[in-house]
């Protein structure tokens, strides 16, 4: 080893000795006889001190050394003089003073601040820099700590799964195209000219196939792949703690997962607060009333309560024809959002928060500002269509106090829910509710079996086709398919959706009633699925699963708003890898030995 | 949860408890009033009985439940009366008295025995059957056994680094095309029209860039993906143990996976038996000339001797005419294969033996049978060629004893090194010395830096274009870069390279060095690997790595011959997934997606 000991570890109680430490130069000082280097590994950060009289020559090869260069040094480890520790760093008591130095590697000058996270942030830093200088960029401490941190959570994770006699499969990458679901990445033949592997969107088919062979106890941190278009935060691979369980119900992989979840924070991320134990449940009818998201973010209240049948006797005649259509009226209490503030201003925020519903398809945003005193006026321009009364009963059904702000919708269901869905997390952020270090889980329950395909004219199953209806909900399939409930679970925290999953369906009776509903006939499904539904044949056991977003978890965990922070190489928008440049030219043999060409748009064929 | 126990954990201290189990049926007998029922799940049998009479109504169940079934007993659990225990089972001394049977599922009749892996070897069957229902073949014992297995070595291998402070970083699936080393897999991309990924042939370039990050100790059991001819148990995509460490020197990788190895096999295989610790250390060149090949199985000594001085003495005119034109005489020494063989036997064994040599290229192989009493005559056509000092000098070189049979080859060097590695294996076999409880592992080491490609007219990295000359020997890739070692190490195990790896350049001077002999100008480096040169411009630490084939790993670690055994969902020879039926055929809006259409050779064009 080029090194005896790393550059975090050294205290006090290791003065006098000689070490060995190797690493890169954060950051040097050169103060005439003296040089000053703190150099870096992933463990931390020591001060190494070179005296020009006492080592000429390691003084000399401390000269030439500039920042990111990679050195040896070998010295005596001293506790430094009172007033010259440095109490932010751990090893901030002692030095190391060096008698030998040897340049291991030089450096050019990186393009961005490596040992200052702060200025970067301060200074700001196109991403595209960062990730073509990917190996630079993850020098950096906070890259460092977030990767490692997401080693410490998938080791968590196995350490627990194991104790607990899952067993870890792998599952193969080169698999088979589904036509359902999101579209195939496809990986071209060549020993079986014409056809095409498609890389897995998830490994649910193949843990079914493992209960089937009754490994009972399933799980995988694997890869995944999903062709869609990179809006927001996708990326085209994703790793997802993949989980299936035989002869369980609905509870116990709640329990499992929930139980994991709270121990991977407080072992993992102690920092991080979660906010609510046991996860409290929300109906997924609730959830889209009251959040107008299945993946609602209770750090914050900010709920949609309904006020429909004290707003339908007022006076606002918007209300009262809307209400007589069968529109709801809804009610968001921002508190003490409006007491503080002038007229002008509080129709300023009103007027946004009107624009931002607007954009979620609202005609419009009505609203009444509370002040301050008990026994203030009412602001706003619908206060005076509602009697004291109807106002007393409205205050009371929002739970509205001093200062708040009341801010109404009223449209078809469908838009009060967008609207709740936009306006709540912009509220959340004016009002300063937005904790990252408050984890706020929630499980999401009683999601319906089917959303209505109105362009194909079907059902569509809202998770996959193999998801069982809840036991009680079973007949309806027959009789009333939009009501009846999946045995769906959703995991969801501070707005994302961080684990979903199901009991699945194990009986071949109920599978047959589900494939004509969802528009496939028997032949087509067995073309697409025949492997699956003849394996069930064969003694398939109760069973039920989960899939984690690891990318999102980790992020939650770091505190990192962007999955792109916590994956080592992460793909762009435009799902290149900047620092390898991929994807990139194939060249025609390759492409032969595939039974493959290019067919391109004609604009880029004649380029 | 429909089960409180496993089947594989009950005992005669839990007599008296109700219990509830649920698995499959492994066998079921029907002795008319009472049926007794082996449930079989994960973790073991055990043994229900069923009374007619106290449970009519379970007793009327387990009529109907037929081999694989899924079942779930309720009962209470007896110690078996003396005498009706089975000592086979950790389960046997104990069975399940139900009261309450419930069919969870029922099963057809599988395509194979399941509960009797001792009947399916003997009787033989077709693997492509069990690969169709492979959820059907890893129901079976042995197959469960493996899998879980391979999840304990995995396991293990994690603790261990993590214990080590390595951090297991995840890689990208989709990266970048490399037209050095095996074939890719291409993904065509959506996003960038007629571009391409390829699925990574090994993490290389991407464990070398977290170096340059910094991590310093890299792991990660990583899938990587090769497109070759499926050749013997060649797998499409494969499990490695990837690792890569910096401030190392050889010798510490060596030790840190000598370790690891030795620790994984003692705490997850401890029937196997490791033959020798340390490893041994055998040279490239030495390994050659003894065992004919890099990958030498040491289970068995059978190895070449030089006897080319004492052969060029003797009167058999091919060997004096071959080593005056410097072409050695090679033998091996088969210990007691001939004394008990009477001359028809010894013909029959050296012709069979000669076959074997012709077949890799010899044009004969020369004998002398040794008889079993110390007086006794030398049998075979050459032993008059050499007088009775030649003999006796022949013998004490080879080390024979009364009654080997010692086989002889001369010829060019590389024909002599394909006839040893032809004869070993199938010497060892005919005497009995491989046993799959033994590991015999070793390590191979100063590998030539290249091997020269007669049609290119250049040198071949015998590695990489990453891996390191010995120190000692850089300046020979100017003078004589034919005889420059490089760093590289193997590990072998019984004739198997378990993992290789090697110190890597870190001097840009001399990578600089390195191009031009492989017949890549710095223009064409620049453009494959330009992202890793500038990379290596910002202080690149030296640093080295190893990667394990997990799958053979663990067929050793299983005892299994083929790594098919350990791969819970393989492909067949045609890279097939027979079960799911991939590859399979992409519809054309897939492809246009992709910008690709096919190009099919004409006769299957017109299919």
């Amino acid at each position: 080893m080029l090194k005896t000991r790393t550059c975090g570890e050294l205290r006090p109680e290791d003065a006098g000795q000689e070490v060995v430490l190797a690493g890169w130069v954060n950051r040097r000082r050169d103060q005439g006889g003296l040089i000053f280097i703190d150099l870096r590994d992933r463990w931390g950060i020591t001060q190494v001190v070179v005296d020009r009289d006492s080592a000429p020559e390691a003084h000399s090869t401390a000269d030439q050394a500039r920042n990111e260069f990679v050195l040896q040094v070998k010295g005596v480890v001293r506790t430094r003089p009172e007033g010259s520790e440095n109490l932010d760093l751990p090893t901030g008591r002692i030095d190391v003073f060096a008698n030998d130095i040897k340049i291991l590697n030089v450096a050019k000058t990186p393009p961005f601040y490596i040992n200052d996270d702060e200025r970067l942030e301060r200074e700001g830093l196109d991403e595209s820099i960062r990730m073509k200088h990917r190996y630079l960029d993850l020098r950096r401490q906070k890259m460092q700590k977030n990767i490692v941190l997401r080693h410490r959570a998938l080791k968590f994770i196995r350490d627990y799964l194991d104790k607990q006699s899952f067993v870890e499969v792998e599952t193969p990458i080169l698999f088979k195209t589904t036509p359902e679901g999101a579209r195939d990445f496809l990986v071209p033949s060549r020993l079986q000219p014409g056809k095409f592997y498609a890389l897995p969107q998830s490994p649910q088919q193949l843990k079914q196939m493992l209960m089937v062979a009754g490994f009972e106890k399933y799980f995988q941190i694997a890869r995944c792949f999903r062709d869609e278009d990179l809006r927001g935060q996708r990326q085209p691979e994703f790793t997802q703690l993949d989980m299936e369980l035989s002869f369980v119900e609905r509870e116990d992989v709640m329990q499992l997962n929930e139980g994991l979840m709270t121990a991977l924070v407080e072992a993992v991320a102690p920092d991080k607060t979660i906010m609510q134990k046991p996860f409290p449940r929300i109906l997924y009818k609730d959830a889209m009333e009251q959040y107008g998201t299945d993946r609602p973010d209770i750090r914050y209240d900010l709920r949609a309560i309904d006020v429909t049948e004290i707003a339908g006797q007022s006076g606002f005649s918007v209300f009262v024809s809307n209400v007589k259509d069968g529109k709801p009226v809804k009610c968001i209490r921002a508190p003490k959002m409006a007491g503080d503030l002038s007229g002008t201003q509080l129709r300023k925020v009103a007027g946004e928060l009107e624009d931002l519903a607007k954009k979620a398809g609202a005609k419009g945003l009505a609203y009444m500002a509370l002040p301050n005193e008990e026994d203030g006026e009412v602001k706003g321009p619908i206060g005076k269509f509602f009697t004291v009364d109807q106002k007393l009963a409205l205050f009371e059904a929002v739970g509205a106090e001093p200062g708040d702000l009341l801010l109404f919708v009223s449209d078809k269901r469908e838009v009060c829910q967008a609207v709740t869905e936009a306006l709540r997390p912009n509220l959340a952020e004016q009002l300063g509710l937005l904790d990252p270090n408050t984890l706020a889980f929630c499980w999401v329950i009683d999601f319906p079996m089917f959303l209505w395909d109105e362009e194909e004219k079907r059902w569509d199953p809202s998770q996959h086709m193999f998801t069982m209806p809840m036991p009680e909900d079973v007949d309806m399939l027959n009789t009333a398919p939009g009501e009846a409930r999946g045995s769906q679970y959703d995991m969801v925290c501070n707005g994302h959706e961080v684990a979903g999953g199901s009991i699945r369906i194990h009986d071949r009776e109920i599978q047959k009633q589900i494939f004509p509903l969802i528009g496939l006939d028997m032949d087509r499904a067995m073309q697409q699925f025949g492997h699956i539904l003849e394996a069930f044949e064969y003694g398939v056991p109760p069973h039920g699963g989960i899939a984690w977003g690891i990318d999102r978890v980790v992020a939650l965990l770091a505190g990192e708003p962007n999955i792109r922070e916590v994956i080592a190489f992460p793909k762009t928008q435009t799902g290149a890898d900047a620092m390898a440049g991929a994807p990139s030219d194939a060249d025609e043999k390759q492409l032969a030995d595939l039974f493959i060409k290019l067919d391109l748009p004609e604009d880029e064929d004649e380029d």
